[in-house]
């Protein structure tokens, strides 16, 4: 990803919430990584000891407000939003704090989460965030979720996205306010990205591991999936199944995202085998598709569909080489840190 | 459920998996339960300072059993298992331990997860712990979990679960080799649990907090739902939704079990609106039930569908009373605890 982004001129900002890091933030950085892009104030203290550059891909209220201005002062902050009520909640943490703050202006097309609806809405936000004290209009932002499935045979919704984000800089150049960045994001599409050429920025997670998913929509290969739940065969005492010490606890509910594709994660070695049903604990291997049958006390490497959840249910990943457990990675940025003591937590 | 277990003459043993916290697991012991349930190590290992009395419902293989038998030597452990792969291997880990261990044979009445299919298998596997070194049979145990929506109308699955025990039970006595414990489980049988005399033993756990799914299914009042996820409002950018500030990362991506019901939770105070979509960190509350209009900064507090994953992904729940924090309390036992170094975690 660092080569791809380096061939093509783009400015590279992973989504730290895949590995929630310092160890492969720090990687990722030494590989040309300008900066880091971040989904809670958590992940910003933390990642403020790897890069001074972060972007907070989440609109910040209440307590989280003061949190983020706590941040270490040489840490450069942008914050995303969507709404009138956060730009001026920002503008009043920030003149508390006596820092200066970046804002990207965030815009749907097409994923339907967040993000202002219209043109004139993103220039209007654009506006406020340059007229409030403290406040900087740093760019543009989308996020890229609803184009997933198998990207190369989504050319309609690829052409609308294009279209669509060059009317928005042109509507933008004419208010006289051109965005400082257009930032994209999502790993399926940022290989894509060079051919969306006003995208100056991206910010892609996944592909830190990659995921059962990103190897069937094409993105990655089988062999790119670094991460694997470990578990062990505990049951095989119900007739056509097989139970590992790995459930929900473990994988994640999390279904494929925008491609057909059975249970909740599959086997590594045996990518036929599905983890079809879960309990916390318990996770039943369907093996109506194999002639393989584990032994009880057999140890299984499992490819989850959704690997940041995975991350985020663990304290720690272990790098392997082969049988040999080589180092260990703290998932520092996982939960939600210290809480405020008692005010500021309600209301 | 202290109260309904003493009335009946019944061992409560709650299952820690709901709570993870010394501090609730404290309370229990002191309200009467005789003995704790746990799902992993490490769960044994946090709660072996609470009760010397620890049953592992779950078969322990590999590293695991090193761990187990690392517990403090006054804990008198119980490990519930169904294959005689399991039993050999835990008889040669107590030998080289030098310590006793009990088994609870598992059997399958219903659930298809786990548990011995036959009543021949249950009597071989109870006669193999007897016959194995440091083993002791300690019982026969099984999880109803196939009994959960609207406990009180399911009455034929009820009723083959009664007769299946009672001929269970005879065989075992004709066989000589009668449990000394018949161990039951689950929150929503837990109530019914008097009209099964020869369980002398339950296992709730999620009862101590109650969610969504346990409401719904009329194991419990929605008043008596104790344990919300406090979020913001961050974004009313999409017409028709609220975005808040707790997704996938917070509330797990949790149906509701055995029960009709949209979405991945719904809000204490609207309970008519629920969670209906999620990424990691974003919520999207369905407004078309409600003529309620939340602003941005507004906070709300979601019953989530079910309360033991949202714990688990969680370091510390806070007390609250009214909007006050009073007290919080550590998850102690989340998480997989120090994994053995090197060695032992492969092959």
């Amino acid at each position: 990803m660092a080569a791809y982004c380096r061939d093509h001129a783009l400015a590279l900002r992973p989504h730290v919430k895949t590995h929630k890091s310092l160890r492969v933030a720090s990687e990722q950085v030494a590989r040309g990584a300008g900066g880091l892009t971040c989904a809670t104030p958590r992940e910003t203290e933390v990642m403020s000891e790897v890069t001074p550059d972060l972007l907070l891909h989440h609109p910040i209220l209440g307590s989280k407000l003061q949190r983020v201005m706590s941040l270490p002062r040489s840490a450069n902050v942008i914050v995303a939003l969507d709404s009138a009520e956060a730009i001026d909640r920002l503008s009043d943490a920030a003149q508390a704090a006596e820092r200066d703050v970046g804002v990207y202006v965030e815009v749907d097309l097409g994923m339907h989460r967040v993000g202002v609806q219209s043109t004139d809405d993103v220039i209007a936000l654009a506006r406020r965030s340059c007229e409030r004290p403290r406040l900087r209009f740093a760019g543009v932002t989308f996020y890229p979720g609803h184009i997933r499935e198998h990207v190369r045979e989504q050319q309609d919704k690829f052409e609308r996205l294009r279209s669509d984000l060059e009317a928005l800089l042109d509507a933008m150049e004419v208010a006289g306010c051109p965005p400082p960045v257009l930032s994209g994001g999502s790993t399926p599409l940022a290989w894509r990205a060079h051919e969306l050429p006003m995208v100056r920025e991206v910010r892609p997670g996944t592909y830190v591991y990659n995921d059962r998913t990103t190897a069937e929509i094409g993105a990655c290969e089988w062999d790119d999936c670094a991460l694997t739940v470990l578990a062990t065969v505990v049951s095989t005492a119900v007739p056509g199944q097989a139970v590992v010490d790995a459930g929900s606890k473990a994988l994640g509910r999390e279904p494929m995202r925008g491609v057909e594709g059975e249970g909740f994660g599959a086997l590594l070695d045996h990518p036929e085998v599905t983890v079809q049903r879960m309990s916390e604990e318990h996770g039943v291997l369907d093996l109506s598709s194999t002639s393989w049958r584990p032994r009880v006390g057999e140890q299984v490497r499992i490819v989850p569909n959704h690997v940041c959840v995975v991350v985020h249910l663990n304290d720690a990943i272990h790098g392997v080489r082969g049988d040999e457990v080589v180092e260990s990675w703290t998932v520092s940025a996982r939960g939600r840190g210290a809480v405020p003591a008692g005010a500021g937590l309600l209301g």
